[in-house]
Formats: C-alpha cells, sequence, structure tokens
C-alpha cells in the first residue's frame, strides 16, 4: 500500500513545507512511517492532529520535539527546518543562520542517524545548507542532496504558458548551478511539443507562435525570480510545490529512478568540484550520482558564474568559521 | 493514472483547504482535471503557480475569478470558499454569512453546471451551509453532501491515544447529527483491538486499559471541541484534513464505495427529515444514501438533542430570509 516503511524523519514538520510534506507522503502512498520533530511544539502537536484526523490507513506517524527520537532509525530524513524566506530577502541573506542549523542538523544525523539512505535539504540557500549537512553528517555525499527541481518546474509552467501548451508537453527544463538569483537557466535540452527551443529562437513556431531572444530573456528572469514571485503572490514563500518534489525525489530513490528533475549534486572533482548544485542525476545504490551538464556556449557560461558564486558563497560560511577549510573537509567525513 | 478526467471544480482554491484541496486530488491519482476558482487574483494565481511547479504528469489544472466559467461543465464541486472560523467563534456564528454564500453558490450551480453529480460543501456550518446549496442547486439531494467526517476521526484519533493502540485498530468510530457543538458521539459501534467499547465500558480492558464513564464523556467532549483545539495548537483552522477527507468521499464517488465515515445526508422523511446531516451512506449511482442511525438510549437521546438543534438552526436561516419555508422548497428544488 506504501512503497516504503522504513522510517522518514521530517525535520519543521510543524511549517507549511513540512506538515505538507507529511500529508503528501501519505496521500501518494510513498511512505507510512514518519517521525514529525519541530522544537514549536504546540504547531507540531496541531499538525500532527492534522494527520490524525485525515485517517491515512495503516499510517503510523508520531511527533516528538526531541530530535534524538526522531532521527533514531531513520533511513530518510527530509528537513525544511531554516528560517524561512521573507519578501525582499534573498536567498543568501539567509546564509549564515541557515548554515549553522544545517551544520547541527549534519551533527546530530552523525550522532542518530548514521545509517540514513537519503537525506533532502530544502532550506534555504539550499545549495549552502546542503553541502553543509552533507559535510557534518559524515555521510556518503550521494546519500546527502537538496531540493533543486523548482526552477526547472517554473521554467516548464512559463513555457507552456508563453506556447498555450500543456505543460507537459514541455520537455526537457533544467537549470543547473545553484539555486539562487545566479541559477543557470539551460535552454539546450528543451522541446515543446517536440519542436527543440534552440530551433524556435532560430524562427521555428509551435501553433503559429515563436520566441525572440528577448523572450527567452524575460523567461530567464522569470523563473530566476519565481520564488520571490509566489511570496508577493501568496504572501508567503513556496511551500506545496517544495513539498511535493521532494516526495518525488523519495520516490525516485526508493524505486531506484525516474525522478525527471535536477537534484542537489555534490562533485567530488571535475569543473564543478567542492560544491553542492542543480544538475542530472542518476539515483543509484550509492545515492545520487550527478552528471555534469552540457550545453552551448552561452548556456555554459552561464554556469560557470552560477559555480563561481556557489564558491563564494561556500567561502563565506567558511570563513564564518562554520565550514572547514576545504582540505580539511576529509577530517569532518571520510568520504570527502 | 488518475481516477477520473472528469472536470473537478475547487472553489475558493486560494485558501488554505482549496489549494491543499488540489495538490491531494493530484497526490492522490483521483482528478487531474480541476478548474481553481476563488474571487481572490492575486492568491489564487500564486496557489496554482505552486501547483504547476509540482509538475504532476497529465495535470490539466486551470485557474479563473469567474464562478462560471469554473463551474460549467463540471461534475464534481468541491467548495470550501465560507468565511472562515476565528479562535472563539462557534461555527453557528457564521451561520448567516455563509449560508448567503451557500445560496449563491447553488444558483450558479444550477446555473453553470445543473449535470454536476457529486457537490461536497466544506464550509460551516456545513450541515447549513450544505442544505442551503442542495435546496437551491435543484440537484438531487443525494449529489449534494457536506464533510462531516473530521469528529469521527478525531473520535478514532482520541480513542487510539487513550489504549496506546494504532489509530486503524480502532474500528467503527462514528459522530452522528450535526457537525457543531452538539454532534451525537456515538460509542454504538466502536471496538478497539476487536474489542467492543460497550464492554469496555462495562469492565474490559484492552492492553490493560479500560475505560471510565467519566473518561468516555471526557472524550467525548475533546472531540466536540475538536475544531477549536486546532486552531488553538496551529493559530488557524484545520485545512489539511477536510482537504483529504473531501478527496477521499470523491473517491468513494467515483470508485463507487468504500468511504468508512458518516457524510452529510439530505433525509426526505423519518425520524430525520428536512435536514442535511451526517450520517453512514451507501454510494450509489444516483448519490448518496443515509441510512438512519441506531444505537442505544443515551446515543440516540444525543442525536435526538442534535437533530432538534439543526432543526432550530435551519428555521433561524428560514426566519433570515435565506431559506424558503420547509412546505415551499419543491417549488425551488422538484426533487424535494
Amino acid at each position: 500500500m506504501y512503497l516504503t516503511d522504513k522510517k522518514v524523519a521530517v525535520i519543521g514538520a510543524a511549517g507549511a513545507i513540512g506538515s505538507n510534506l507529511v500529508q503528501d507522503l501519505l496521500s501518494t502512498g510513498v511512505a507510512n512511517n514518519i517521525a514529525m520533530y519541530d522544537p514549536f511544539e504546540a504547531g507540531l502537536e496541531g499538525a500532527a492532529e492534522e494527520i490524525y484526523h485525515c485517517a491515512y490507513p495503516g499510517a503510523n506517524v508520531s511527533w516528538t520535539t526531541d530530535v534524538a527520537k526522531a532521527l533514531e532509525g531513520a533511513t530518510y530524513i527530509i528537513s525544511s527546518g531554516g528560517a524561512p524566506r521573507k519578501e525582499g530577502m534573498t536567498r543568501e541573506d539567509l546564509l549564515r543562520g541557515n548554515c549553522e542549523i544545517a551544520k547541527g542538523l549534519g551533527e546530530s544525523i552523525r550522532q542518530y542517524a548514521p545509517g540514513a539512505e537519503m537525506v533532502i535539504i530544502i532550506f534555504n540557500p539550499a545549495d549552502i545548507t546542503g553541502l553543509t549537512t552533507m559535510i557534518y553528517s559524515g555521510l556518503k555525499p550521494g546519500f546527502v542532496t537538496t531540493l533543486a527541481a523548482l526552477d526547472s518546474t517554473r521554467l516548464q509552467t512559463r513555457l507552456a504558458q508563453h506556447f498555450g501548451v500543456r505543460q507537459d508537453e514541455v520537455t526537457g527544463c533544467a537549470t543547473y548551478g545553484g539555486h539562487g538569483e545566479k541559477m543557470a537557466v539551460f535552454k539546450g535540452g528543451i522541446s515543446v511539443q517536440g519542436v527543440r527551443l534552440t530551433d524556435i529562437l532560430a524562427g521555428a513556431t509551435v501553433g503559429g507562435r515563436g520566441m525572440s531572444a528577448e523572450e527567452w530573456s524575460a523567461i530567464q528572469e522569470h523563473v530566476r525570480s519565481g520564488g520571490a514571485r509566489i511570496i508577493k503572490l501568496r504572501g508567503r514563500s513556496s511551500f506545496q510545490s517544495p513539498s511535493h518534489q521532494s516526495v518525488e525525489m523519495l520516490r525516485g530513490r526508493i524505486t531506484g529512478g525516474g525522478y525527471p528533475w535536477p537534484c542537489g549534486c555534490y562533485f567530488h572533482d571535475g569543473p564543478y568540484a567542492k560544491v553542492m548544485m542543480a544538475a542530472d542525476t542518476q539515483f543509484t545504490a550509492d545515492g545520487l550520482v550527478g552528471s555534469v551538464p552540457e550545453g552551448d556556449a552561452e548556456d555554459m557560461a552561464a554556469l560557470q558564474d552560477s559555480y563561481e558564486h556557489l564558491c563564494k558563497l561556500r567561502d563565506e560560511v567558511i570563513a564564518a568559521g562554520i565550514l572547514p577549510p576545504v582540505d580539511q573537509w576529509s577530517a569532518v567525513n571520510p568520504h570527502l
């Protein structure tokens, strides 16, 4: 009835994302054995009661304000437990506070859930909080990832709106690199009703509609400000889509594949080494394995820019003393 | 991939319940063809964008601030589009305003969705708003229902907590009559790990735990104040459980049965005539058919009390001129 009965710990479960996550894990049939953790006890109990009142058959849902109890024996961990982004803040504004939280989470995972097989970090700036969690957790890099899909699904959404086609008729949408304002919105793999976007940019049309270079730039910009736009429209940051895509990532891990969007990946070496960034991934028994993005000169330049920005953010966190220098990471996590 | 591709109109889709409903319809695989309606345009667009960013394969989700466009051709309609209950308010405080809204919804359904096969009313006091919607919609009474499950799932939750057993080991929980403070919390059908609650109240135990008459009364009271408790804990009224249970009701309608909780039913005659109230139902091709609850003298007295309260509320709405007198209902809806 559920894909797994292994324990899933949801960190930040009183929040909008976390409480939605628990519901979505159960509604999708992905997992039924869920420990809800949050330091805010009343809200946590209220969120848990809501789930109980859903009366999912076979559900085994507990709640606790003790992170040790939540993590103990967890195979899967999903954390939205950072401070949320407010209107006008960039993701990077959140950098230091949330990296401290990520460090604490990583240390707790190392202590209480060393057998975890997938950790998904949602709280922003997720590339850096995910990296920080991964380093301190002591887990294999492929066992820790970040939610990175939303930029790509926003790109898919916007292209579908532009061409007036069904959303799933737009394929191959992907943004790579960081999840912040410096994300690299690639055009290379995209097709609309089977017509390549690069051909459309060169004059082809779909249902009579084409796309100019200016329109493509505007769409890229729309995607980059996609999170801020949700805050403006709803008066709160997105929570339904981060939750659902995290559940789909977990489904991919459990079933061994089929997750179609970029995920946060750590590259040990190669051109994008020593950061966690959005890339296409394979879901293997050994965790997520990223592949180096490929694109035209323009796309690759944007990715290089994004990578350098991520390195800069990482170095800020190192300078703040939250992460050790890169050459000392392996002393903290032997898998690095 | 989805149980139905018939159109589902979600009324109040910018709200907490409505936006969660759209997600849950898709995540559960119940429906993919969804029209989101709300008068609050920015919030509605934001909620729709969140759903688009979930990137459900095969989804066909639109949003509109035009109720006619949302309802046109809808086979299923779910409305949470009333004013929400605030802390300290009883459900009855909402009576007049939300009955006006229900009347308008009923008239819109009659005009734009006369082929609707199931309308689920969530906004409180749901017994009366559901009745009002049904009368003005012109639909068969069995095609309009209210969400009535949460009192029963709260009862199940609380009993599971009392006995320290898994929630689904508590069976037969049902509250009948009104969804307000006068609900009838029945004991008759309940078993805990197969032991009848009536036997437990007479001295039997489950895992060493029994239950006194005082404890049972306290649990009944806990259930009656279940909605208010969520507001106290979360700072907002429940939205996840109303949403999910509505989706499960729709699943029951589409698959022809298997929904295990009471639903709002209109009784044409018999002891509980001319109101809509929680009862066990059969899901037939002709809509929901309720069965008259059965219980011991105490349970039946509570139900009589609840029924009289519902009649009083109904008569208030008639006195306010929102509903016609009972003997004129058939002039508005020929199925009555």
